[in-house]
C-alpha cells in the first residue's frame, strides 16, 4: 500500500497477484543461496523430505517481497496520477512467524495477499505509525504455503499529537 | 549443523564465515525482488532513508541461509569421513524476529554466526527434536545488522521415549 497511516484500516486484505514457480528459476535461487538436494534437481529430490523439487522458503518469501513492492508502486502511480505525494514507508522494525506450511512445487502457482493485521501509535517517533500486516501465500488447491507478520513503520498525515 | 539432536549443546557458537557485499550483486537481487530505489542504484539511494545503496534485508537473510547450508554440508562431510551419516535436518516449523538492525552498503563485510539456542522434545514426533538456533550477522565495525531465531526439527539418534 502506499496509504497514509491513517488511512490504513484493519482487516483490509490486498490481492497482489500470483507467480507461477518454474524449475528454471527454483534451481537458480537454490543454486545461489539454499542448495539443499531437494531444491537443486527432480533426481536429488526423489526419496528426500519432500519427495519432489520444490521451492526454497525463502524464495517463496522473496517473490512475496516482489509482489509487495510492485503492488505498493502501482499504489503510489495511483496517487500521484490523482495529485498527491505517497506516503512514506519504512524502515521495517522486524518481521514475525514466517511459515511455510507446504511445499512449493514445480508449476504450482501462488496467490498472494497482504491484510492489514494491526496499527500501533508509536509515541517516540510521532511521524509514522507502526503496520502489522498478515501476509499469505494459497496454492492452486487452495492450500496455505505461506504466510508472515510484516512490522512497518508508515508515514502518518499529520504527525501525532498535532490537531 | 549436521550433529544429531542429542550432541547439540545449548549456547555452542558457530562462526559461519562472512560475506562482502558488492554492487553488482545488491542491485541483482533487488532488480529481481526488491525494486527499491535504496537498493538499486547510488543515485536513487540519495536522499532516501538510507543515503546510501544498501542491501535489501531479504539478500541478506539469503546471504546467511547460504552459509548455513554450507556450513551444515562441511559438518556432514567431515561425520561421512570419520564413518558417520550426518543427522537429518528439516523441515522447519517457521522463523521467529527476523530484525535489520542497520543497513548493509555496498562493501560492507557480514561475519554471520549460529549459536544453539534452545532444544524442545516434541513428543508427537519421538524421532526428532525441535532446535531453536539464534542467528546473527555483525558488520567489520562489530555492529548487528542481522538476526533471525530459526527452528528447525533435528534427527536424534534414539526417538524419545526408547531407551
Amino acid at each position: 500500500m502506499s496509504l497514509y497511516f491513517e488511512d490504513l484500516v484493519v482487516g483490509t486484505l490486498a490481492g497482489l497477484g500470483s507467480h507461477t514457480f518454474t524449475k528454471a528459476e527454483i534451481i537458480d535461487f537454490a543454486q545461489k543461496f539454499d542448495p539443499q538436494r531437494f531444491h537443486l534437481s527432480e533426481e536429488g529430490a526423489k526419496g528426500s523430505l519432500f519427495g519432489a523439487l520444490c521451492a526454497s522458503g525463502w524464495h517463496t518469501s522473496a517473490v512475496w517481497l516482489r509482489l509487495v513492492i510492485d503492488y505498493r508502486m502501482r499504489q503510489g502511480d495511483f496517487m500521484r496520477f490523482r495529485g498527491e505525494r505517497p506516503a512514506r514507508y519504512g524502515p521495517s522494525p522486524g518481521f514475525e512467524k514466517i511459515r511455510w506450511t507446504k511445499p512449493v512445487f514445480v508449476g504450482d502457482t501462488i496467490r498472494f495477499s497482504s491484510q492489514v493485521h494491526e496499527k500501533r501509535d508509536t509515541k517516540s517517533r510521532p511521524e509514522v505509525g507502526l503496520l502489522l500486516s498478515l501476509n499469505e501465500g494459497h496454492n492452486q488447491n487452495g492450500d496455505l504455503v505461506f504466510s508472515v507478520i510484516s512490522k512497518m513503520f508508515v508515514e502518518r498525515r499529520t504527525p501525532l499529537g498535532v490537531t
